[in-house]
């Protein structure tokens, strides 16, 4: 079955014997978690009872990941490397589980699990068991940054990891399966943004393990001169290790991975020495292996190793067949137990004798628990970029520009542990500030012309939602610190990331030994309502739906109506620790309402009445008119405008909403409003009109359980939109001023008999609107330059700079 | 400016110089959409009241697409070819439709957009206008399939309409930035699933524009041996065409465009004639030209074309400063109008000459119009699948197996227009049967042990999401029928690319010329109640509610509950147009509810009272307990069913929910339920108890404004999992049978004060499964075996099969 019986005969320079010594132990043990509850050492013949009524895990990928993790193990020992491992296949979570323990580092963290034949029972027994361990690589797993779920994203993890950390190699094994998708397809790319001096070195082992659930891969099944082509296209230098004998594989992985290592020393050498050196083409490794290698030939006369019956359980009524119970015990002593574990059950003493010993073990690796070695940032006071307001609505700025210079002095602050991210949407979402202090990361070639680019900078643009998210996500895992900022409506190309990123910091929560990492922090911008020139495809606020569904625990969501609001929320993100902040704000020019002052003051409640724009003088309103969003907020205040010359003794409150979640009740999420606060705000029997950035169900949806919710009237984007003006996306989904205005005249009911004249007029106001816009193509002026004017006095606010 | 001034004077075997006249219109039109109102023809000096206030358009990938468009219309002319124009870079939107206005087919669509100078200033003045047409490719612009919005998919869309089509080419133009992504990156390999004799070909045209927004592209600066390698690792043969001088660019494209075209015969001819041909390595071209090409060389001093600053508009001030007025004056005359236009404003006699007629003008093919080529799916009868129902839940079965055995006839059935598309996941979702009929699609190499490849075979497998979605949406807008089946929580990878097609269904519908399509289906499965054993990352039910999130003419949410009532809705899916259906249903065995003339009837109804299940006997109900999903729908009969055995007088009304679209008002969605009909279900005013497939506030969002909402309890995923037995996943979050129970008696009065013991014994229960599957691993045998009896009898029903 396994031929592994030969390597004790092999030439053994390298340790050979004992790396495979060691990697039978790895698949003993894989295997003995997927089936064993009991009896782990075959101290006695396996009968049914030893046998785990359900089976679930994935033998097939595993034998390769534990054969690799062996042979960079013996690397690690001799040439004393700081390396981590990521596994693009991490379905194959039996083989992590059982090197750490091997390692000794799954005892130090869990010291249940001990080291001898009742932890090894217990290791077995937990795995993909009710109240024990996932089958798949995850959080639980010492030394993991990458969940095996999705696949996609291991090489941009792997990156993420490896930049600003000079001396890290990330050994990251990409799985033929995973290598179909788009994500990894991008990825490879990566390494035209890595700078040998500054960052670490990713080594790409590509597994040509076959098949996936059911179908051969596409890269096992091109010609050798294609994967080649293809590999070199990738930027890289590859060398081919195939087979399926033991003894003969181990020599060639060996020299491959020395080969490899040795290029990587050379490059890193030649980068220290000259001033510029040209992009190093980076050695990778393809391991073509059989799937399920060293596992049972034939089950049921049907071939089951080097093929894709391999995948998961490879045979699975070893519980109720005997047949199949005597294959898996013959599968098991293959690996010839009494040579790898002494009496008590503990690895033998020359296996102890391969691995790294504390950190430089790959399941003990810092990088790996980044909240261990994260640094605070070294934050500037954000006040300091405040844009002036003197009065509200007295000044125009771009939002996000001023958020620029904020971010541009933390880049400056921070030179090795904190990064910008965009898909090449840096400066056109009026970031363009960073570049003052950094460059774009770019190490392929530059020629004249260029804008802003070298190989260490640190504003990381590549036309690929996927691998910005991927990079961020293993950069922030090794703990490090990072922003992203996107079209808000191509966020949804990472939804899966995101969840399964979220999911992580769940799961972390309730793990002592995991580390607080850096929030993961979105800005969405050239968001839905400003998106009018770019047409309908471009239109959509819905990835804030898609986040709440997720543990409340770990997200928040803001939507800072002007600049100094966006200032001090940024601020906040940049601090906080295992969230994902979405910050929706727009770039384009819009009036500006709050003082630095008013907008900590403001963020720090997160909701608020803001009394200048109300007149209802702590009495009880005859409407409250709600806002979250910049747009919305504009709009509303315009709306106030109008109902309050229109009908000045109407009682109007304004309430404008940042931190969206405060709408939530307090079960729900931490920063839910408590009823009595709610109602403070919004009354228990008021109309509400709320005039909302995105899809009005979510409000619904955060407040169905507030006593007013059946007065709440909830403005915002119905799906409707094309190539028109800005107003027009406001008028087109009726959140503009008029039909808020007209709609607070339609829920007041003393505005009822009062207001025909009124309505009149806002129904020809949008006409004329209507008309203009199509024989002029822009917004009337009296739209586009509208000013808040306190309706208290007669007198304009500050003239607007 | 434009070094076309040469090309009067080449050599002109190829009818290069009317290939020239044609490009340079094209240009002129395109320039002049973005920037003219009024003027068209240039016939008086340009004033600013001639230029559009607000400039909104992409000219820098334009002159590119021009350029190409009009190689392949001399080529189409001179071999009489069936071609398409998929655009990658669809946010040239100018080129397209200059195209279209050239070749007439605007003008046949668009009657007031006439051949003359009055007809080309409507097509100038509407473009990116309120009231006109979008800046990108759109649904509005004849002869395309491919929305120019998100980037990543033109060689999956192209590829899509390909298959099937042996006799089309389709010529997709990949831009550099697209490049980036990872869809386009892994999409490459789609040429491993092409059989040369049963699909068209796909010519894909790399363009090397040299910039993003603002970087360079990663394409444009590796080394020309990278890129060779690249291309030839991706399966193709590329050919380079590179350069800026018109005169030679014509020569060099016209060749290898021409070598293309033989080569594409010689591979068909080969193809036609042996019995089995090796994978054709496909020939592309790479087309490295300067960004803006022909646009003004510099603005301000600063260089424009060839650079990043060609992106969009290349100077935003022609209105209000002179110079760039008079830069865009020379740079439209730079294109000579006057030998272009003749003196009605209609296209030179000449140029009309290079374009093909009727159906063979890309502008006016009817693949790029489905619905118009549309054949109906001959459909078996899907009640000859059906499982028998004696009684309720009186036999097991997996539902989509079942599925599995009607998807096979309709393959048998419809040989050329039906596939089925799975992210390697047919089998595992239990669609086995339809390998009976057909293939694994599969042009890469096929060895001994491969399971049911073939380059002709129907069933898409490749391990990404996004080009099996992709693929599916250009087979479907080239008017085909399909069906795809995917796990339910990595459905999210593709959320993205569901927002465009939704929405291009959603515009199509506005536009008469446009045939409706067939719709896209999603069977949603291995879903998160049945994850358990792949843990919290695979747990995600909330595709859903980002579906919901569209315009209600375009979506439906289908949660059949057992085979048969799978089976009728999946009947109902291929026959629809026009829609995204989402299908979720389960693989695993399950009991089954109802025969088949129940399921047509409760499928037709979409939602309704199970008589069978409940004891209100007409009468006003003490509770209703509702379901929606398979699982909910188990666990609330097994729920009713203690509930009726402790509380025989407790008048109990199960509902079930098939539809989901059901609950939403009339107003918000076609299917939804008038208000008296929820009201006869639901009552006004009694609790209801709502088990549902997926995150529970979705049900809230769906039925808030109904008269009993305030009395709906919900019960659905609420992202507690992890690695554990299928009714522990139900017992964390609260949606088993016990929890059910527990909240009837909470919520129904008359129970509160006589079922403490029975609290008791649930609570109790419930700590017996916790501490059984701890010990055991697997659920009780009482809750896995658990069948559905009559509770007015005391016979179980029939002995399960």
């Amino acid at each position: 079955m396994s031929p592994s019986d030969h390597t004790a005969t092999t030439p053994d320079e390298l340790g050979l014997e004992l790396i495979d010594r060691w990697w039978r132990a790895a698949n003993y043990l894989s295997v003995g978690q997927i089936y064993l509850l009991d009896n782990p050492l075959l101290r006695e013949p396996l009968r049914p009872e030893h046998i785990k009524p359900r089976l679930l895990g994935h033998w097939g990928t595993t034998p390769g990941l534990n054969f690799i993790y062996a042979h960079v193990n013996r690397a690690i020992v001799q040439r004393d490397l700081d390396m981590m491992y990521v596994m693009g296949p991490g379905h194959g979570g039996p083989g992590p589980l059982a090197a750490s323990w091997l390692e000794g580092s799954y005892t130090e963290t869990y010291p249940n699990v001990t080291r001898d034949a009742e932890g090894m029972r217990r290791l077995f027994r937990q795995f993909s068991f009710p109240g024990g361990v996932p089958s798949h690589v995850a959080p639980e797993t010492p030394g993991s940054i990458h969940e095996g779920g999705e696949l996609g994203y291991a090489l941009s993890h792997a990156y993420g990891a490896a930049f600003d950390n000079p001396d890290l190699i990330v050994a990251a094994v990409v799985g033929d399966g995973e290598a179909e998708t788009g994500p990894l397809a991008a990825s490879w790319h990566s390494n035209k943004f890595v700078d040998p001096r500054r960052d670490g070195t990713v080594l790409p082992i590509l597994h040509l393990n076959g098949y996936k659930i059911a179908s051969p891969t596409v890269l096992a099944r091109i010609t050798p001169e294609e994967l080649d082509h293809l590999l070199r296209g990738y930027g890289h230098n590859p060398r081919y290790v195939e087979g399926s004998d033991p003894a003969q594989m181990h020599q060639d992985f060996a020299r491959a991975l020395d080969e490899c290592l040795d290029e990587i020393e050379e490059i890193k050498r030649r980068a220290g020495e000259e001033d510029h050196s040209d992009r190093p083409r980076w050695p990778m490794i393809v391991l073509r292996s059989p799937k399920g290698w060293t596992g049972p030939a034939e089950v049921d006369g049907k071939p089951v190793e080097g093929t894709w019956r391999s995948h998961q359980v490879p045979f699975a009524e070893a519980r109720e067949n005997d047949a199949h119970r005597e294959i898996l015990e013959r599968w098991l002593r293959s690996y010839r137990p009494d040579e790898l574990f002494d009496e008590s059950g503990a690895p033998a003493a020359e296996i102890a004798d391969l691995h790294p010993a504390g950190i430089r073990r790959m399941s003990s690796s810092p990088h790996s628990n980044g909240g261990q070695v994260l640094r605070e940032l070294r934050m500037p006071d954000f006040r300091q970029y405040a844009i002036p307001v003197s009065a509200p609505g007295g000044s125009d700025a771009e939002s996000t520009r001023a958020l620029g210079g904020f971010l541009r002095d933390v880049l400056s602050d921070n030179a090795d542990n904190f990064r910008v991210f965009a898909p090449d949407e840096n400066n056109s979402n009026r970031l363009n500030a960073v570049l003052d202090v950094t460059e774009r990361t770019w190490n392929a070639e530059i020629i004249a012309g260029d804008d802003h680019l070298a190989p260490d900078g640190r504003v990381m643009e590549i036309l690929s939602e996927h691998t910005c998210q991927g990079w961020l996500e293993g950069y922030l895992l090794t703990g490090r610190h990072g922003f992203f900022s996107c079209y808000e409506a191509f966020i949804h190309i990472v939804d899966s990331m995101f969840n399964q990123h979220a999911k992580w910091l769940t799961t972390t929560n309730d793990i002592p030994w995991r580390r607080p990492i850096a929030s993961l922090n979105y800005l969405l911008t050239s968001h839905v309502w400003r998106q009018d020139h770019n047409g309908f495809s471009h239109q959509d606020p819905g990835f804030i739906d898609h986040v709440v569904n997720k543990k409340s625990d770990v997200i928040r969501v803001y939507l800072p109506p002007d600049a100094n609001t966006l200032l001090s929320v940024a601020d906040h993100c940049l601090r906080s620790r295992q969230y994902v902040n979405v910050i929706v704000a727009g770039k384009q020019p819009q009036p500006q309402f709050l003082s630095m002052d008013a907008a900590i003051e403001h963020c720090t409640k997160g909701i608020g009445i803001w009394d200048w724009a109300s007149n209802d003088e702590g009495e009880k309103p005859d409407v409250v008119m709600a806002c979250a969003g910049d747009v919305p907020t504009l709009e509303t205040l315009a709306a106030v405008s109008i109902l309050r010359d229109a009908f000045p003794n109407l009682r109007i409150r304004v309430v404008n909403v940042v931190d969206l979640l405060r709408l939530q009740d307090r079960q729900a999420h931490p920063h839910g409003l408590a009823d009595q606060d709610f109602d403070a705000l919004f009354t228990t029997d008021v109309p509400v009109v709320f005039a909302y950035h995105g899809y009005p169900s979510l409000i619904h949806r955060l407040t169905y359980r507030r006593a007013n919710h059946a007065n709440f009237h909830v403005h915002g984007y119905r799906e409707e939109g094309t190539t028109t003006t800005p107003f027009d996306m406001c008028v087109l989904n009726e959140i503009d001023r008029f039909h808020l205005a007209l709609d607070v005249i339609d829920r007041v009911p003393s505005l009822r008999d009062v207001s025909s004249h009124v309505r009149e007029e806002l129904r020809d106001r949008l006409i004329r609107h209507t008309v203009y816009i199509r024989e002029h193509g822009d917004d009337l002026p009296e739209i586009r330059d509208w000013v808040w004017r306190d309706a208290a006095s007669t007198e304009p606010a500050e003239p607007r700079g």
